[in-house]
């Protein structure tokens, strides 16, 4: 064998060592990214700003406070030790919001319908998962937005169910076709809870419809006692409307979702330069202010009931006013809202990956990505809005979500970090292919051993050459996505939920999702 | 006036009142972002951890050195107090690394042939440029590579000329059409000095070469003292063949570099799998012992000569062995080096903003700007390869470099933080708006006041509702950047050499681009 034919099948026989390890499934501990990565390498707030607004915010709270309470909220809250104003203002003494944080429930699990996805979502662990609530659907190629259906809620949810990067499923559309708020609410929730075994967010605009939304799941887990002990839907909820002003409906939501044992969002929404204050600082305080309020009037209805401290702070585009989801301003103020979920020890979320661009091209790609890349690393343990959404939350677009998958893979390995260990420094590696070896790290044992723990490869993101692309007839990701969205829309019809239950549940609420539509269509 | 018809007035007042303020043009110490905004805070090694890749850098530089020096450089280095071993390896004792530490040149300018296109990249303050070289030039709307020309070269330098986020430009692209290496050589360095007045970057690979270029550059700085105080350009000099070999010839035209006055970009682009070790922490250690060895060399040949510590680490596809340069690895990589060159206190340069797309898609939108969010506020000092690269750097998409720019612009909002200061703090704002005002802040006074300073607009990006795309015809952002592009190739031709000193290089040197293509057409 000449050294020419003696390297070249030294490197064909690496080659089919690493095609053979690629192949074979991976063990846990060897993948190289998982749900709830630990991040916080990214602190865009210095430690002593953090308690500079934590401080801002108490003033705030116990001088300006909160105006149109319900009268069951001014009950629950004055009776916990707020003041009500003579303007009908509910201001919240500092002592109260320091005993509130002092016993708030923390390290709560969110749990799936299947336990394999529960969510962990305390310290720094960072899960993603989508959100809403957008009122169109994309089509990314021909740039259409129409409206979105049930249908479509309940695809996007079976497509979720089969992507490794999402780690629960809040819901992304709305209903459209829906008019009546009762059936909207209820096949919302029976939408996503039947297209996915991860954990589940919704929410309700009446406390009725969260009630007979409960009977359902309680059918679902088997009875009210199994549900309470593994609530697997948190509650999405706006109860406030910024500037510090509660919602009156959806607090009647939340005291509903806070006795029914369902975890809640405390959502703060306000948008920097409209609702929100322009300076971001201020901003910040003031969602740190509201999500306060809402975590003393949750535990003023029962103490340590699970919260997620929902800073999910948007900005204004100044030029016109309008949200720019996808803005610079945006990742700083999602990933500084996890220093100060990490300050209270709270479990935070917030949102990233919103874009302003209406179609999944190179705008949305970026402003996805540095935002989940900034948001991700600072440690949020919630990120919801990560996949699917464009034009600023009007718009979603299924074949955006593969790609926004991929991305949040690649960020997740970003969290993951360098393993500085000893074996990893080895430079046995370095000395064996500099002084004995064939001058290259290819076949090298360390390669073929770090290859799966330490690189995380694109599902549709492409990294052929120009040549192999050209030969290829040029394809775009879109055309990729487009391609791996119909074999899952066409294999993957979850069926955890058994035919009695979905019956039962169909014998009690208006499901307007017909069950044909849930299942494999028969060939013929 | 009715009520409506007052907050309309208003509303409308504090519109008009918005847009004249963005229409002036803005002083610098208002800009939202400006060229060397100060990053670190994002930080994906442990102090100890950086601590320990010295470290290990340090026993490979004693242990296993490098290989194949010119024997110019080895007659430098050993009279410095490197160890030639019997096999030719140059061995650098701990010491002689440690003392070279401690004389390097630091906190040096890069200068621009205007100065107000200075740069100070020392501390942690962030510059980005280009860099190359890629051999196609991507036709962004039909996916053509074709081969680039010293033409693009110019051309690309013309538009770098005019973007405010590109803060340098280094050679981004091959003249294909030059087959005689002087020729091409001269020419490239040629078309760079000529197409804008920001620092340039390029490389040589003969120093007879470098030589007859610095007899221009002399000729341009109107002599060689007036060159030596103010070199506008520097040299990239991949003086490393990883793993540990020097590489010859760039070695010859580093020398001639230190000895002329050219600061040198110390250039080690090992491939993480490939040419470097598979384990991000040791290929670390591989890139910095590389460098270290190119620093000791150029201050041996010149104590204190500037130089850039280059840890430029590439990536590979361990399934294929080919680059990965938008791999979120790629991202953890660039960004340690900053951390390593932070401990040195040297100057450090990396690579961000390759992309692994074939074309300005979501994928390259993605990994760009995953890429920049972390390398950037890692505060590495002069990032290069930021902007219009594709394909791991085989192509350059003019379209993509205007596209480019915003996503950095974003990058450097991010860099720049949020101001906690007393002011921005105030909360008399949310008192008067919540207690007082209109209950928004759409007119308020800061709102005003920040839009400006706080708040980043994008030139080619696209903020629009999708009504009002629908409206424009659903235009894309390729479509907007080819617009602007045309209209920037078509207006901006540099000034800055006088007609004399470009009569004077073309006397002496092969210059090959024609007077008549970097001139404003004639319009007949």
């Amino acid at each position: 064998m000449s050294e020419v034919e003696s390297i070249t099948a030294r490197r064909g026989g690496a080659r089919a060592a690493r095609r053979a390890a690629r192949a074979a499934p991976l063990p846990d501990n060897l993948r190289p990214v998982m749900p709830g990565m630990t991040g916080g390498r990214y602190k865009p707030l210095l430690e002593a700003d953090v308690v500079k607004i934590h401080r801002a915010a108490l003033d705030v709270l116990e001088q300006i406070g909160l105006a149109d309470a319900p009268p069951s909220g001014i009950e629950y809250m004055t009776r916990a030790g707020a003041q009500l104003t003579p303007q009908g203002r509910l201001l919240f003494p500092r002592s109260l919001v320091e005993d509130t944080l002092a016993r708030a429930g923390r390290h709560f699990v969110l749990h799936g319908q299947d336990p394999k996805h529960d969510l962990e979502p305390w310290g720094s662990r960072v899960y993603f998962g989508t959100a809403g609530a957008a009122v169109h659907i994309v089509n990314a190629k021909t740039g259409e937005y129409r409206d979105s259906t049930t249908q479509d809620l309940y695809n996007i949810a079976r497509v979720v169910d089969t992507l490794d990067h999402l780690h629960f499923y809040q819901r992304s559309v709305v209903c459209r076709e829906l008019v009546e708020p009762l059936e909207m609410d209820v096949n919302t929730a029976y939408a996503c809870v039947s297209g996915t075994t991860k954990h589940v967010g919704t929410s309700w605009v009446r406390p009725e419809h969260l009630e007979a939304s409960l009977e359902m799941l309680h059918l679902i887990a088997g009875g009210e006692e199994q549900w309470r002990a593994r609530p697997f839907v948190s509650q999405s909820n706006c109860f406030v409307v910024p500037p510090l002003k509660f919602a009156y409906d959806a607090c009647l939501c939340l005291e509903t979702a806070v006795r029914g044992g369902m975890p809640v969002l405390l959502l703060s929404a306000g948008q920097a330069g409209a609702t929100a204050p322009a300076a971001l600082a201020t901003a910040l305080v003031q969602e740190v202010a509201e999500c306060l309020a809402g975590l003393v009037y949750v535990n003023a209805i029962k103490p340590g009931a699970p919260a997620i401290f929902g800073t999910w702070c948007f900005v204004s585009d100044l030029r016109t006013g309008a949200m720019s989801g996808g803005s610079p301003e945006q990742a700083l103020l999602s990933a500084a809202s996890a220093q100060l979920s990490h300050y209270y020890d709270l479990t935070g979320g917030t949102a990233s990956g919103m874009s302003d661009a209406k179609l999944p091209d190179i705008q949305s790609g970026y402003e996805k990505a540095y935002n989940h890349a900034l948001v991700g690393n600072a440690g949020v343990n919630l990120i919801y809005e990560s996949a699917g959404m464009l034009a600023s939350l009007l718009g979603f677009s299924m074949e955006s979500l593969l790609i926004d998958n991929d991305i949040i893979g690649a960020v997740q390995r970003t969290i993951k970090g360098i393993d500085v260990s000893d074996e990893s420094l080895s430079l046995e590696t370095i000395r064996k292919v500099c002084l004995e070896g064939p001058g290259h790290f290819l076949g090298a044992d360390q390669t073929l051993q770090r290859m799966q723990k330490e690189y995380v490869y694109p599902s549709v993101g492409d990294r052929s050459s120009p040549n192999e692309w050209v030969v290829q007839g040029r394809p775009g990701i879109v055309e990729r996505a487009v391609r791996k969205l119909d074999t899952i829309l066409a294999d993957h019809y979850p069926t955890h939920i058994p035919d009695a239950v979905d019956e039962a549940i169909r014998a009690r609420l208006p499901i307007r999702l017909p069950r044909e539509a849930m299942r494999r269509p028969v060939k013929t």
